[in-house]
């Protein structure tokens, strides 16, 4: 065509440049989520304006959250979830309250609005599962009682955390705090989480013989994908976050994930649209909002992020040991995804500032960075004597 | 969210729809791709306007058009194309340069204006190879040597289609059309398809170490999406459609589809993107211009279209036999994917006339309907006294 046309150009070059800086990023040991967000920030408008994100990158941006969250549902078992017991349940629930309590806290004494503080501190409550199970891998040690309740509570966490979006969101309904609002979207999140927790999958399962009397082909992945998009619309419209649906829609078809061989695809789809979120993730950072004030909360708020997991999470493991508390502590620090998701959200509905937002993704690079070598080092000191 | 986002209630609408349709047409025996676009008809702004395709939903279906052509591309192997022989080619050959001049020379003799005359008879040269090979493979006679030489012939078939496509669009460049600009793309268009067909793959080749070595999860996978976009940027700055840099990736990357499980991979972004493309494609079309007058051309150019390639591709085989060169001939007829992508480029870039869209439409419902009863009837007698 004789008039090139530009969305192309544009995907392709932040599809490259977010691959090529999260490839530098694992050859150096380090998350390749940061390097595509780097990416974004060094060739965004705010520094290089290389690349500026058009209306449209930014709606595949958004395709790419939810599924990302879809793909997280998927790997989630509910079943699994359940029979995880009541450490992995106590260490989530602390390792929900516990951030929540001092960011919020930390962020209202500093005089920040209310909803900034709400969305700054529900960012600090969902650990990525992610880097640690990939830590806990690499040194074999997943099959340990320590990674399974790191594990277990990891996906209880995200699911918490899921409500306390919910809950962050509803605040922006009418601007200011709105009790009576708020609680009825508490018992909605909670009702919508507990009915997709243990009976989503039986609704798949009474699906089932349907599906495969289908003949549309790959019945059981269109479906999915119907599900995701329509469980997207359905959390929005009760007043929840669009990747809420997603996430539950991921959870509703997680055990049949392998039968229908739905994650390798629905992975498939996620390696094409993350991308795009991760970069334009990172050309929403002005760098040059880091100001000596903005820096200080940044650390301030990186240490309590750190402190509020290790404590919270470690006391329910105590009687274990100090090193088992340690290692789940440290295990439940890094933030990923779902924070990032969360500071975006807050930014779109204008509830966060655009410092909130740099603090959340300071937060979520630093925990990030600082939880693998202290994993690895409490995982072999304990794992070599033993040997 | 208090403001729930319209994009994911169209996308969510315009997919189930489409699946919905599509789905209705398979248990009726029709193609599934026929009850998607249906589906954009009726929902479509110009019947009950019940969704109106947004900016958004139409840079995803250009997306869906690119991975559409990106995976024919992957099944398409040049190693068995280049084996398939001298028969395939002349069957492939005579299939494309006898719908070409029916079709240009009838609508010129009417008076039509040269570059719609040149889209659409360039929209009625690519055989749909799904379509056949479908009936075939339901009928068990995918190994016959008759079923050998449809297939080789219908994807170089393919590939002389991104060529006459490359051309057609060429003459979009000047409005006019300037012979030596002409003369320059189809040498560019026919020297890019040759160094894709016997050194693409080698590239890859030579890439593949390296690939290997890539801590990047999913390495290839992200490699060919990346090749894909940027093959598609590349084909569109030296004058061609975006679709053929993606078909042309494909092909590339065919050899390596089995090793690295990119088929099924790519084709699960198929599945999310491509009922975009068709639904919108159906929701550009009004059924009001379906006067007499040209509903009369639909007849005539589905007419040539059907004689144009049972004449032109069985009389390559008539020396096998009647029934062979029948068999040969009807199993060419049906077109597909590749025709509606040629009317939607000719649409966009202004080149055909709403009429004309229109017509390319119903010759590829109408060619697609006929080819399977007759095929099966053509095998069925044919196998049935052997057996």
């Amino acid at each position: 065509m004789p008039h090139p046309e530009p969305l192309l150009l544009e995907l392709f070059a932040i599809f490259v440049w977010a691959k090529v800086f999260g490839e530098i990023f694992e050859q150096l040991g380090l998350p390749s989520v940061l390097g595509e967000i780097l990416a974004g920030v060094i060739l965004g408008p705010y520094a290089t304006s290389f690349v500026n994100p058009s209306p449209t990158t930014l709606a595949l941006a958004g395709l790419g959250a939810i599924f990302l969250l879809f793909t997280v549902g998927l790997e989630t078992s509910p079943k699994e979830l359940i029979r995880a017991g009541r450490i992995s349940l106590s260490v989530a629930l602390a390792g929900v309250v516990a951030p929540l309590a001092l960011g919020f806290g930390y962020l209202r004494l500093r005089g920040d609005p209310t909803h900034e503080a709400v969305f700054v501190a529900a960012a600090m409550v969902a650990t990525s599962i992610g880097i640690t199970a990939r830590v806990m891998g690499d040194l074999h040690v997943l099959h340990t009682r320590v990674a399974r309740i790191i594990l277990g509570a990891a996906v209880a966490d995200d699911i918490l955390g899921m409500i306390v979006l919910a809950v962050a969101a509803g605040l922006a309904a009418g601007g200011a705090v709105q009790w009576v609002q708020l609680i009825v979207l508490f018992i909605e999140a909670a009702a919508f989480t507990l009915f997709m927790v243990f009976f989503g999958s039986k609704v798949i399962h009474k699906m089932r013989p349907g599906v495969e009397r289908l003949s549309t082909e790959n019945a059981p992945l269109v479906l999915s994908l119907a599900i995701c998009l329509g469980l997207s619309v359905a959390a929005e419209r009760i007043g929840m976050a669009a990747i809420i649906g997603a996430f539950f829609a991921g959870l509703a078809f997680a055990e049949y994930s392998a039968e229908w061989r739905l994650a390798p695809r629905v992975n498939a789809i996620n390696e094409f649209l993350a991308p795009f979120f991760f970069f334009t993730m990172g050309s929403r950072l002005d760098l040059r909002i880091f100001s000596p004030d903005v820096l200080a909360v940044c650390v301030v708020i990186t240490l309590l992020a750190l402190v509020a997991k290790i404590v919270a999470c470690g006391v329910p493991v105590l009687h274990e040991g100090w090193t088992s508390a340690l290692q789940v502590g440290i295990g439940m620090t890094p933030r990923g995804e779902v924070a990032l998701i969360v500071a975006l959200v807050g930014l779109q509905m204008k509830m966060i500032s655009p410092a909130g937002y740099a603090i959340v993704i300071f937060m979520t690079g630093a925990t990030t960075l600082i939880a693998p070598p202290v994993l690895r080092y409490l995982f072999k000191r304990e794992a070599a004597p033993l040997d």
